[in-house]
């Protein structure tokens, strides 16, 4: 019985393997690749650039005066490295900052609570102190069936439950909604300020910080606070004892004009196609409650020392290789939007991209977009980075990362290392994204399959696009 | 080979047993005590109330209104179960307070510490910042070594390295150095403020508060504080770098004066020897930055529910079961010390004294420090106990928990209930230590081994106690 499934196994598994596989790498080409491959498992390069970030530079929020001096260190290191050309490519972005929070409980007791503003938020009245009883929510369902007016003179506290850790992040939209408008809710009820619970899946005292969604391009006029995941447990179990609850937060954060944000682009320009661009790359700028190590600094590393593996090869591939450190992508995507701007007459050239922005698991899973008799070159590029422990999943997947979105949307092809992210949500967004939380052997790995599969897609004599006829007939 | 090795090891096992166990245990206690770790087992009384005390009282600094409201919920607890005696016992105890703390890096650039003043910390001068260059050393030997006068005008940093977590917390004694005794040398060396890599094993960004040694009675005059491991290998890095290192400490701590705390003592009285007393306890205070759960808020819970157990049962053991929530024990032992003073003319009638402070881990040995002609009684109990997963250890050993310590160098006999330690310098003294780290199952083990012990220890006619006579011929 077992000899026969493992041969009806094997007989799918090389069914599936000649259905796929009809491209043929070019030999030369695949054994440079399971070299970069090889050379990258025993490098430190993408280590010593997330420490250097980390330590030398620190957090770094979307427009700060720390993200200018992180363009400039992305700048050196490229000119350090083996780049062709680097640029600094500025924009014009509004500031937030999160200024100082006060946030404790005051009835039963005090108690101070661990938490952060989230991305957008308002200050409290004149910057002071506000003390109001506490309204609960069992979720944000329950918060968006109230009456309008109905909380004045309240403080919202938004429950619902701590993320699921999955390797995939699976969950994190879902959960998200609370942060993301919940303040609209509390602020069309006339509440003081809205507190929520953190999304993440750790239970440390960390509030994890984000972004809020703007309404019609308005932001809060009031706090909006998100507190560690045992901060909430311990207001829903305050709930449940029927004492009374009130808080007091003090939220000095908002809006201050606007400021010059960048990315940076480093370029390996091609040999053959100079005008054809492989996108790879990170964002550059962080939250600041962390160094941003995980979000992104790895992806910075990754993408960089990847790219630099093949710089330092004897030719230069046949296309451009770019690396883009984008800024300000914690605040709304703005450097990938800015960048697909300043570069939309040349999108077209743009014929592969991919971001590393999921922290610094090992990758074990290859998906792609890109036109599907391209899929069998994907394919053969999967079988390179098999060793490593990657599959290769889904041919049809939307993505790239979240600062290749906008380019994605103007038509560029697009493939993604998935990362193991089951720790992932632990750490995002909170004072624990830190270097320590960073597994050099699987920051490695990283880089050994970027190398293969950028070095490859740079180099091989395939269109990734679906030809403009085509997708036209399609739509 | 296997079957001889086997057989001499069951010859050996069998022999230790025959040779230690000549104490046979009174088969209907024994049953009892059976029966009371299988009630234990089911038993969610534990949980209940580190639940309670940790929600509706929370964090409860010695001295402290919250350590008042503490003793009162400590009360109204003992009266609302079976205990015969409820007795709140007033002492009076200097009241440090932590204040507020702020702390940042402020060369190469800004970056915000998790920090927190350790017990008995002075404040910054007039409350005010303090911003100075900063002299790394790489532990507390290093920074014994300085001449007097050496550090003036200087922020001394005082590295180490993080602790290993062990089963048994070994490590924590030598790691504590640099937070006991590091301000005696930062001080007399003339130093601004000293800032010490917390004492934990954890890599979250939680700084480990905790008491430092007063000389001669004198407590410091400069900030003491304590940063988290990510910060502390942080700075590491940074220093590591050449860069000028700066930090600005703004601290408020300080001393305020006397102030009553208390023991609250809980009594089933025995029926036929009322004075002999078996003392079980924990500590009712805890520092603030955390809920006080693991430390010690697990420790009541197992005590007053084991002893609760014993007096739902038809009878009254034969001695007095004392549990005593104890005061102030972590700015010193204070309710520990207060307890032995009040209580040195009874002294003598303290059968035997553990307590259980060490977390909320799983109890996996029984060490015990009794009169050796009552050390075959003890292997009995841990004979009852052993189906728990608890293995008996040394029958030499001193100890029996912080608050045992003043009793049994007044000579009271100590056994220990020694729990798995695996996660408890991660948690330690931290933001972290709130009831969402305790696991239910494990906490009643806790209370299955203290329920038989302490039964059995209350029943049994065992003298614990060297006799006076025998113990003055060894002196």
């Amino acid at each position: 019985m077992k000899s026969i499934i493992a041969t009806a196994a094997a007989l799918i598994l090389a069914g599936h393997a000649f259905a796929q596989d009809s491209f043929e790498l070019d030999p030369a080409q695949a054994a440079t690749a399971e070299a970069l491959v090889a050379e990258a498992l025993e490098s430190d390069l993408a280590w010593s650039i997330v420490e250097s970030l980390t330590t030398e530079v620190g957090p770094r929020m979307p427009g700060s005066e720390a993200e200018v001096r992180a363009r400039a260190w992305g700048e050196a290191l490229g000119q350090s490295l083996s780049f062709d050309r680097v640029t600094i490519e500025p924009f014009t972005m509004p500031f937030w900052d999160r200024g100082e929070l006060e946030i404790s409980i005051t009835s039963p007791y005090t108690q101070a609570l661990h938490g952060s503003a989230l991305g957008g938020s308002g200050a409290s009245p004149r910057s002071g102190p506000v003390e109001s009883d506490v309204v609960y929510f069992r979720d944000i369902n329950a918060l968006t069936a109230v009456a309008d007016g109905s909380l004045e003179g309240k403080i919202v506290f938004v429950d619902g439950d701590a993320m699921v850790a999955t390797q995939t992040g699976a969950g994190y939209g879902p959960a998200n909604n609370r942060r993301r408008i919940g303040w609209q809710h509390a602020e069309r009820a006339g509440a003081d300020a809205i507190v929520v619970r953190s999304v993440g899946s750790d239970f440390h005292r960390n509030p994890h910080t984000g972004m809020i969604s703007s309404m019609d391009g308005e932001w809060a006029n009031i706090p909006v606070i998100a507190i560690s995941n045992p901060d909430a447990d311990h207001l829903r179990r305050l709930h449940h004892t029927g004492a009374p609850l009130a808080m007091q937060i003090r939220a000095t954060a908002g809006w201050h004009g606007d400021v010059t944000s960048g990315n940076v682009v480093l370029d390996i320009v091609g040999s053959e196609l100079p005008d054809e661009i492989v996108l790879i790359g990170g964002h550059l700028d962080s939250w600041d409650l962390g160094t941003g190590a995980i979000d992104d600094g790895a992806g910075i590393a990754i993408t960089v020392a990847a790219a630099e593996l093949i710089a330092r090869l004897p030719e230069r591939p046949r296309r451009t290789i770019r690396v883009v450190m984008f800024g300000a992508e914690e605040v709304g995507l703005l450097g990938a939007r800015a960048y697909a701007q300043q570069h939309a007459e040349e999108v077209g050239n743009h014929v592969l991209a991919t971001e590393s922005d999921f922290g610094a698991g090992r990758i074990w899973q290859l998906v792609s977009n890109v036109d599907a008799a391209a899929n069998p070159a994907i394919d053969a590029v999967g079988q390179i980075i098999a060793p490593l422990g990657i599959l290769r999943g889904g041919s049809n997947v939307p993505g790239g990362g979240p600062d290749i979105i906008p380019l994605a949307m103007a038509g560029v092809p697009t493939v993604r290392l998935n990362q193991d992210g089951m720790d992932y949500f632990d750490l995002h967004h909170t004072p624990d994204d830190t270097l320590d939380k960073i597994d050099p052997e699987a920051l490695a790995q990283n880089v050994a399959a970027y190398a293969a599969l950028v070095y490859l897609a740079a180099n091989m004599d395939v269109e990734f696009r679906t030809p403009a006829e085509e997708a036209a007939a399609e739509e």
